[in-house]
């Protein structure tokens, strides 16, 4: 019983970005084949390419999927410490519906599925953002750090610029489809229609498959694109003001120079 | 008399989003009733769903105009805590004016009004932003109170922003109809249709429909798209700065809360 | 002698938007004429309209002519307060070249000039943002003044900014000239020809009138669309750390609490 | 031995851009030349401009090209102070791979090369960025040195922001590609292809050449969009915050200067 705990534990250090030593060797390797998987799935979609290379791509893609399965099998199995097998089952119950797993899961998934399914290889690309660690790089580790407790500090003040922006997209899309239904009802022809407009407008990317025509349509339009830039404002101003707090909170003194007793920030 | 002042605060209080106990069960369900709307108002406009469902949409439609137009009311009569007739009418008379009585109100009306006239249900969404305050998201209403004083502290320097985007408008507007208009006559046939671009890429969103073509009109048009810049940076460097005050206002201790000496931060 | 020059002073009070009692009304009436004037500059240019009103136009702006020639001559002969001829004539000939002065003239002198020729009066509504302290609104003289505050203290970071922005908008054209010129001799056919496309680019607004079809153009596009965001945050970021900076500036004290000293900050 | 030397650093303090006096002038004459230089290369582009001054243009890059030759050679002579030939050579052979040295280079060498080659003389307009310090405009100096600052200290910030836009751009990539590639085996051929529309969505340029039909990919579209979005928001908040705390590390006195007490800010 000890043993399986020891093994258990040395395989959860083993598959820690953060770990040092040999351990270390694991995680730059995972990495590298992340990469090398990704690459994969971007070029095997040119025809070109996967015409002269298919047996190759297949060869690496069944080798890379042996080995993912497997580094998700043991993260699985090793993600829990608890003693109990009740216990073990629920940690590891929790553990599989976490963001990062479930990624891990999708990338895996399509591969034993007979058919030319849907290939999600390249979604495995947003565990570089945490393997990168184990590259050791100091500052990387470091930005990171504030990045996430910026976000997480500000997390409600993003999510209800989310849910105002939610809001005044129900609205334009509302109103120009008001507006603009009767002049090009094939563009506007419904409010689920018309908010492929309001977002490409209030993100202010402006395709211009889909614009106002009309003059009310227009005026109501302008309204919305300078909202638009407002919706922009928010993040970024929340953002800006979390980075600047975060780097204050990190330069003020934790004791009072005075009487050296600890200063609750 | 007392019996009808205590039932009007009683009402009051039920209808505060912000109320306790069985008062909040009131507003969750006004708020999924909302939410249960803007999506009937946004589907019906889909002729295939509209066209199945037409009977379930009028019944929907039918019940949430009566609850809605009893809870208007409702808030009408339990607005005011004045003793005096005239008192109760001119609170009554203040109230009505307030912006969200007129979206409540707008949301309502055009249902009583024959014909297939404008609907505005979608309108409702709006109410959204402040009946969250009853899902008791202790972040989100302290989200929504940091926005509302930092855009309440910035609205004079946000509304001279604007003030100076509108007198940018009118000269970028200005600018190309005299560049442009003789080699694009029905695209720049007057500085108002003009302006229809002006907005479009003072706001970045350049949807391609209007755009300079002679060398003049061009070089114009470079200005302007780099005055939006300029524009987009003015709201977001403002509410960023207003961000940054109000963090520290509320943050950072002025003495130590031990010996009472000043603190350098 | 003394009367010139009090009655000159006087004059100069009337006209200073920030005057009290009589004066303020002659800013409040200069500040409704040139609104006025704007919308009909605006509004002229619609052939519906100039066409029913010919006659009410043309009266209006000799009306208006005549008012801002005087108003013009009027600040020309009391911007001075110097004694003697010679400094008087040199203050002049100072004020004449002013910004403001020289939107002034901009905006009069072209309805001297005989026949069909460039009409500046919207060039008026900067004027606007001036004259609109005569309001005395208290919050909006001192957003304005906040607002130039910034711009002053950080004219150089944003001037720094655009000789940036010049040096990559050339590199940008340059780069996709030789990129396009062979798929797309018409719309790639000279660096400024190109430069059309990277201002587009760069400030995202993408017209999508002209846009790289080659693999290298668009590799290069996207390297200069990504530059593009990051010389949209430049800006942003030297402002809004100017806004925060001008806000702490406001709450530092001048004095020293403990010694009582003045602080230069 | 001792003149070769003394020239040496004779040769490189007249080539440092902050040198005084008569070296000055060697510098204000390169930074002119290379501003000509630029010029001429993007004039030379217009076929009605080269077609009438082609020997002047071709005198003009004859001259050009001998004095940056002789200039770069200087540069490499003199960049080092090593007293041995060995680390002499060291140091030239670190200095020629400086980004400085290289775009110095890749200006100068496709001349030398026979044929109508790629024309690299407006990359030197980057080095203009560096001469500017020679025009001795103090403001200038210091600005750039704060934009240094920050950059500099957000560093890794800004590459890890960079670093997650890699990895949103294949996600959505990848997905637009699953999403549009039956309804538009054209535009979104492979996932390469589908990187073009992912960089002009998220960086909101938008151009409107390749935009999804489906609904799937306009849902998907609609969250690259708002994502894209957050990308922009990212860098302007890092920066913002860098631009707030370099200013306040320069600015606010810590101590007061007369009694040496904590000053509160």
């Amino acid at each position: 019983m000890l043993q399986t705990s020891v093994l258990r534990s040395r395989t959860a250090r083993a598959l820690n970005p953060e770990a040092k030593g040999a351990a270390r060797g694991v995680n730059l390797l995972l990495t590298a084949l992340i990469i090398l998987n990704v690459a994969a799935a971007i070029l095997e979609t040119v025809e070109a390419i996967h015409g002269r290379y298919a047996g190759a791509f297949r060869a690496f893609e069944r080798f890379s999927i042996t080995v993912f399965s497997l580094e998700y099998l043991l993260r699985l199995w090793s993600c829990t410490s608890g003693t109990t097998f009740a216990a073990r089952s629920r940690d590891r119950a929790l553990y599989v519906v976490t963001p990062l797993a479930l990624i891990d899961l999708a990338a895996i998934v399509p591969a034993f599925i007979p058919g030319d399914g849907l290939d999600l290889r390249f979604v495995r690309a947003v565990r570089l953002l945490r393997l990168a660690r184990s590259l050791k790089l100091v500052r990387y580790t470091d930005a990171l750090r504030t990045l996430g407790a910026v976000l997480r500090d500000k997390r409600a003040e993003l999510a209800l610029t989310l849910f105002v922006a939610v809001i005044v997209l129900v609205c334009a899309a509302g109103g120009i489809y008001f507006a603009e239904r009767e002049a090009q009802p094939d563009a506007f022809s419904s409010i689920p229609a018309a908010m492929w407009w309001a977002v490409t407008t209030l993100t202010t990317v402006g395709y211009g498959d889909v614009y106002p025509i009309t003059v009310l349509g227009k005026l109501f339009g302008a309204v919305v694109a300078v909202t638009g830039v407002g919706l922009f404002a928010l993040p970024t101003g929340i953002l800006a003001g979390g980075f600047a707090e975060e780097m204050q909170r990190r330069r003020v003194p934790r004791v009072c120079p005075h009487c050296g007793k600890a200063l609750v920030t």
